[in-house]
């Protein structure tokens, strides 16, 4: 199957997300997508509190002298911006814009905050709903025109060094994010005609998807004192003297949902990471006549002991035992405990995981503690199994030769590193090789150019 | 002080959400405040969770014949809403709707989900933005334009009792929810001339604000077939008829932010629930000359001890203690650590409650015990505090005389209830007295109709 049909497939089957909505590019986060965004996004947010940042919530609506306030940044969204003009029947006196971004809604609000440069740091983030009117091909969860969900960080600073630690600082961050889902990345500095709008650089994460094409992941901006120029944002320095803060952003979204099912996904269904999987154990009885009442308690007491460590859930569903099986294997549930009248005169427990669809049996003495070490296992294996995914599709070349990239890229795909020379590195390099420049990386040590077909 | 002056005063120094956003009715949620929602949704997230609700995540556009499908209920919104009409410079084909509440978006989806009776129930829920353009004076967190934090919850069944049940149901945890954050309320039956557009009865929840106007903080609503005749969603019975599903829906919104503050605060500022609130314990060195480690020291230790069970802060900021102990009496902070060299010779802890202002001293081997026992008396005593001030508000009358409840109402305000009789119960009513009619309440045994000065 291809793969955007198998995409599709699993939204609706593993229930994550209806597209049915009556409006291009927007859709439902069904109850189990949700858990899944929810135990994801839990997870970024641990990692931000921990490291100083604090949460908060800024308005939706963004007046329009606002947003084209920062002449280069609304260049960069002007086409695709939402904008209300009515409230009720009454026109508005001025138009509202759906935060693409919340760049300029932040940053006025910062100009109020900062006056010294004690004021200063400042980490701030949200977790919102931003828009585009996307007139390409809309994907759901890839590309949307209501992003249901964007973690946006804004950091202001008091010296460009700590702009910049701050970026290393995100960097690292977003690394530990997406070494805790197993989703493997490529970083680079984005080529200059393909920066945030406003930033002096961007630095993205790439993933690559299961046909070979790479899906932007996140991105951090340095952006200098572009914005805090623009928006006024001064303190006074040490010595005195006044200076414009030293600006920082950086995101994640619903891509991330995208990411964690197709890169972990198979043929069966979703391959959930222990971690964001809304049901980590599920305990199907398997009933055999006469034996009804010791398979139902025995269930129910596995039941008991399992849930305050873990997510469990018992299917109890009158329905044959394979159909369990095959609805649990599609929505990725990591591990299923089988209950049968053997079993328990053996005391033994079967266990079968989802990642490798193996069955394997252990002592009821040491399930807790097979249970533990398994999903660690899981883990792992889904996470080296992806790297050497992402490993094989990457294409180290001596030197440009545009045939053999095109080539490359129409057969085994993925992405092409040539090592880096300032001559070649422009535009029309995109041109010669019909493909797309992510930017500047490192790769095993060497700096290349970093070529793909992009999401 | 004035309460309205008092209540702005307050969410500003205790920085809890920042006015000063340039569109009316749209506000900031500081960090400090964005905790303190973070807090409270999880209570009601959790007792919807445990009684069977999913949460998931609806489109926040509205397409135009959608929002306009149910003739009373568009009726109620239409000149509230916010209209979107451009998509960067291309104007729409279908103007969109900037959700006001979710109906018709969830019900449009209902349909597509539910096909025989065993479909049902669906028991689901968001917590949103949701938009209103008023055109009234707006407040922070009680009448915005941008509504940050809508906790909707939408239900279908194949009965009507079931559905009656349900409306049950959603009083009772929205009693739970507001008995666990020591909010009082009176619940009534809406006036059919007051019900929520499209409903066949809406339930509220009332509590009341210090200069005693009463606040709509939760309401619940029997949409019987209503909405389900217009928007199809029909299923097949046991019996293999055809019959629309039975629906209610229920919300809370970013008021109950505001009313914890209004009801629990005093002249110093805020008096938070020890549930909520975002430090539970404050630890303030007192520093003397020659002592500075051992007093450090042993403020840290302390952290140590405490901060797996609670939520601590040590403020090690280089200011006057009387300084830092006002700060977080604004902030509300329920329990402050003193850490003095004297006590740490006597081996004790000087503890201050921040509800009755007192400070005590504790044996340091009884701390986490004393801590955990005095957290729930602050919060058994702000609780009956509250219901004290709310009981004290409410005025029982034998019979109506408009004279009487105009001079209540404008000197000691309030609630005021007469015995419910069929033959007053009328729009008129609310002219004579000036007033607005809650609706029928049970009041000590007894039904009465509730009148008051709302917000």
């Amino acid at each position: 199957m291809e793969f955007s049909e198998w995409y599709s497939d699993i939204l609706e089957k593993a229930e994550i997300y209806d597209v049915r909505y009556p409006i291009k590019g927007c859709g439902v986060y069904l109850p189990y997508g949700f858990k899944i965004r929810r135990y994801t996004f839990e997870i970024i947010r641990n990692l931000l509190d921990e490291s100083g940042h604090d949460e908060a919530l800024f308005p939706m609506l963004i007046p329009e002298d606002l947003l084209a306030k920062e002449g280069e940044h609304i260049k960069g969204f002007e086409d695709e911006v939402y904008w209300v003009t009515h409230g009720g029947k009454t026109p508005l006196d001025v138009k509202l814009a759906l935060r693409p971004t919340s760049e300029t809604s932040i940053y006025y609000m910062m100009k109020l905050w900062v006056k010294v440069h004690t004021d200063l740091p400042i980490k701030i983030y949200q977790i919102v709903n931003t828009f585009r009117y996307e007139t390409k091909h809309t994907r759901p969860l890839i590309r949307l025109r209501e992003i249901m969900t964007f973690k946006e960080a804004h950091t202001a600073h008091s010296t460009k060094e700590e702009a910049e630690k701050q970026v290393k600082e995100a960097i690292s961050i977003y690394k530990k994010f997406f070494d805790t889902l197993g989703i493997p990345y490529l970083i680079s500095k984005r080529p200059e005609w393909d920066k945030f709008p406003g930033a002096e650089y961007t630095m993205a994460f790439d993933t690559i998807f299961p046909d070979g094409r790479t899906m932007q992941i996140a991105t951090v901006h340095n952006l200098g004192q572009n914005f805090s120029k623009t928006f006024e944002i001064i303190f006074e320095t040490p010595t005195g003297d006044k200076d414009y803060a030293y600006q920082t952003c950086y995101g994640i979204s619903d891509r991330v949902i995208a990411s964690i099912i197709a890169i972990h996904g198979d043929e069966k269904g979703l391959v959930l990471p222990p971690i964001v999987a809304p049901i980590q154990i599920v305990i199907v009885p398997l009933i055999f006549k006469g034996k009804e009442k010791e398979v139902n308690e025995k269930a129910k007491e596995l039941y008991e002991k399992l849930k305050g460590k873990f997510r469990v859930h018992i299917d109890d569903r009158d329905i044959r035992p394979g159909r369990k099986f095959n609805d649990w294997e599609i929505k990725g549930v990591p591990l299923r405990i089988e209950v049968g009248p053997k079993d328990i005169e053996n005391k033994k427990i079967t266990l079968f995981r989802r990642d490798t669809m193996e069955k394997f049996q252990v002592d009821e003495t040491q399930l807790e503690e097979v249970i533990e070490k398994t999903l660690n296992n899981i883990m792992e294996n889904i996470k080296n199994r992806a790297w050497e995914k992402f490993e094989n599709f990457i294409t180290v070349l001596e030197d440009i030769n545009p045939d053999e990239i095109k080539k490359i890229l129409s057969e085994k795909r993925g992405v092409i590193l040539i090592p880096f020379k300032e001559e070649i590195y422009n535009e029309e390099l995109e041109e010669k090789v019909e493909a797309t420049i992510l930017g500047e990386t490192e790769y095993k040590g060497n700096k290349y150019i970093a070529i793909a077909k992009t999401y």
